[in-house]
């Protein structure tokens, strides 16, 4: 907390922003890792992951978010041997230990519907709430990386149409697993010896196009009776099926109106679903480069820019304009003219654009792109960064934001002490839990049991 | 420890036996869920679990065991509402967290090979070894319970003998993709720049009858090089496959002749596979009625066999004679004949000659089967008890034993006040661990990295 002024108060009901951590290796910008405030060893270190728990609960952040691939993402890099990224926990078991070392923050996995099966799903995130009393939360993904595919016995990655087809089916079932049990299902009476009430176990019976799952499911029904479900995707599948199941979205927008225009997309969509505006929260990606003053913030962010390899740059670049080879050009020389390729075009025209209109040299480029990923960037003083995140969470682009540090643990820790407090001296951001659930936190309603199938049990 | 005498320390280099702790449910007595030494939330309750493993712990035992099922295992008994089983945590969740809790002891989790793929496997018991600092082991199963099928989009359970030759595929892609990083992969160089060193990454690209899998694996070798692999079959098929890779196996033994021969036949098994004798630990289940006096442990043993619902007892009776309805008949009077089954004909046969050779009425019988689930019980003071290891333990029956407490907390703390300090002062049991990971205190060796596959990075 800053000493400078007393803490305000929301005024009561007043609207506050929402906080999510996105862990990433050894943080954000893929060079971190070299910087003396990161842990290059946090991918394969638990202590780590858990220190930085407790910061982003010490924070009072709404939760803790993982991405996930099944692949070593970048095998095909030159320069994949210069990243961090080639390990990565598993998503469900990270979250199980970091469970026992937090009482409130929100624990958010990444799963995939395409390589995995709907029960195992419903087992993984649901034992996760059970352990954590209501605090899962399951990131819906189709998986993008077709390097996937060659794990999991197939020659090539389904069509994006396929993988949201099994995906909307996939979240059915699942959720029809979750509620295999009633709340109330579970007397475990020892004077009359009946332990579960047989007539509130509902069989699924499900028989679709992808699944075919009889259930019931072998847990209880999750605290919150549904883990939250989150969505990443925006095309325009993935902001149907956003609209349509999703209680987060993770939104990725450069600038202010690309945000604005994707918040009331989505807002429209819901109430086209009958959906109330508030049942989603819209949390766009933010990479924060904080400093005590502005100058400051630059001079680390140039610091980190200093660390990235020009061939981790030139891999970067060329994986994002598919495939083109980059090695015969001078790096300090003008972007030469990109061949038509089948894939990423609308990306590509980005690139290219955005080359000619600042006229930037190859470095320049790869240095723009490989620190955002195509998200936000603000590089300021606390005042700086917390202006950009209240224009754009009163500015109606956002009702929250997933935060990504440069850096794990300096570049976080940067952003909790300072500003974390200026949010919070605005009103705009929490300075206690008030909820135990992530449902309560994010204000979400806790789903009724829906019963599916038939109970179908003999002597029940 | 008991007053009465000092602990007497092993000779040095004395055989000592293992200990596994087998985590089920409420315990291992069916009903035992209606006992007041039992915790009947304890299914679903971290907290609960946490107070057992660290029991576990300060008595030094060398790991626990959790099996697993992907369905309700008995929702076609009529009895099922009157167990505590319907609940199960899925084990690399509960695992994990319990290894934040844990600092010692070893987290072995049923991972079946049917319904699964190598890739989520290799990387769940993967993490959960990094979480542990070494301490996870995979107890290696083809599911026999065929109601999983129905949960995994498939009409019928595949045949044993197809279960068995995927299994041991399945292992030896799951050991391969383990391998995909060397143990000294990882400088991370802050000054060159290099995270790891791409020449000491394997490209698996495992092609074979049930499995295609590319990978490298996406996380640093595990600390023990490989979790321990563990094996519970005893069929033809079972024997062979742990012949060849398991490295502990949970038996299932009546009596003392039967483990002897079992013992026998896989140490033969293993020197024919040119492995070491001391390579495999054979550890029977063993389930334990202890109390201070005989006469204390058998009043405790009948307390428990009373609240033994006839339903139960008869829905048991009847799953293991291949679904005989024995409603009609008094319990208290004898077992009618049995008719002839295509399932289970050796079992059934045990089971006739039982109640013939001894008298027994069917609640007799069902009483003598709900409690042992066909492992070795022993109801006795602790000296009883310890009696009866050190006869298996020393007359070539055992390396340990898998204990299956009546009850949980209460039946395990009888034991671990009991019958541990017996054991300690009798110089059969550890004191305090020597050893951090599960490899150390079994006394396994690490297994070499293999080189597998081609390293196929470009640029390198």
């Amino acid at each position: 907390m800053s000493a400078t002024a007393p803490a305000a108060i929301a005024p009561a009901g007043a609207r506050q922003m929402r906080l999510g951590l996105f862990l990433l290796s050894t943080g954000h910008h893929i060079a971190g890792w070299r910087h003396p405030g990161s842990a290059a060893d946090m991918p394969v270190s638990i202590a780590r992951y858990a220190e930085i728990a407790r910061m982003a609960e010490a924070a009072c952040f709404d939760m803790l978010f993982l991405a996930d691939n099944n692949c070593v993402p970048q095998t095909d890099w030159p320069a994949v041997r210069r990243t961090s990224r080639a390990n990565l926990f598993e998503p469900i078991a990270l979250l199980s230990a970091l469970s026992m070392v937090t009482d409130r923050i929100g624990l958010v996995a990444t799963g995939s519907t395409t390589y995995s099966e709907p029960y195992h799903t419903a087992r993984a995130f649901g034992t996760l709430d059970h352990l954590s009393g209501g605090r899962a939360g399951w990131n819906i993904v189709t998986t993008s990386n077709s390097n996937e595919a060659w794990n999991f016995g197939r020659e090539s990655h389904p069509a994006h149409a396929d993988r949201y087809k099994r995906a909307g089916e996939f979240v059915e079932v699942t959720k029809g697993l979750w509620d295999s049990f009633t709340d109330d299902a579970f007397p475990r009476d020892t004077e009359s010896g009946i332990y579960f009430d047989a007539t509130k176990l509902g069989v699924l019976n499900h028989k679709g196009e992808h699944f075919s799952v009889r259930g019931p499911l072998n847990l209880a029904r999750p605290p919150q009776g549904h883990p939250v479900l989150v969505q990443a995707g925006g095309s325009e599948a993935g902001r149907d099926l956003a609209a349509r199941l999703a209680e987060v979205i993770f939104a990725v927008n450069q600038a202010l109106p690309d945000a604005q225009a994707f918040y009331a997309d989505i807002k429209a969509r819901l109430i086209a679903h009958g959906r109330d505006a508030e049942a989603v929260k819209v949390m766009p990606g933010l990479f924060p480069v904080v400093g005590r003053t502005r100058a400051e913030a630059e001079d680390r962010m140039a610091e980190l820019q200093r660390l990235l390899h020009p061939d981790v740059g030139l891999s970067l670049l060329s994986f994002l304009t598919g495939g083109f080879d980059f090695t015969p050009y001078d790096v300090d020389g003008p972007l030469p003219e990109l061949p038509d390729t089948d894939v990423g075009k609308a990306r590509l025209k980005v690139i290219a654009d955005l080359a000619k209109r600042e006229n930037l040299s190859i470095r320049q480029l790869y240095e723009r792109i490989a620190v955002s990923r195509g998200h936000h960037m603000v590089v300021g003083s606390a005042a700086d960064v917390a202006d950009r995140m209240q224009d754009w969470f009163e500015g109606g682009a956002a009702d929250g934001f997933n935060v990504m540090p440069p850096t794990f643990p300096e570049g976080f820790r940067d952003f909790c002490q300072l500003v974390v407090p200026e949010l919070q001296r605005r009103g705009l951001f929490r300075t206690e839990y008030s909820g135990r659930t992530l449902r309560e936190h994010l204000g979400l309603a806790r789903p009724l049991h829906l019963p599916r199938g038939q109970v179908a049990l003999p002597h029940a």
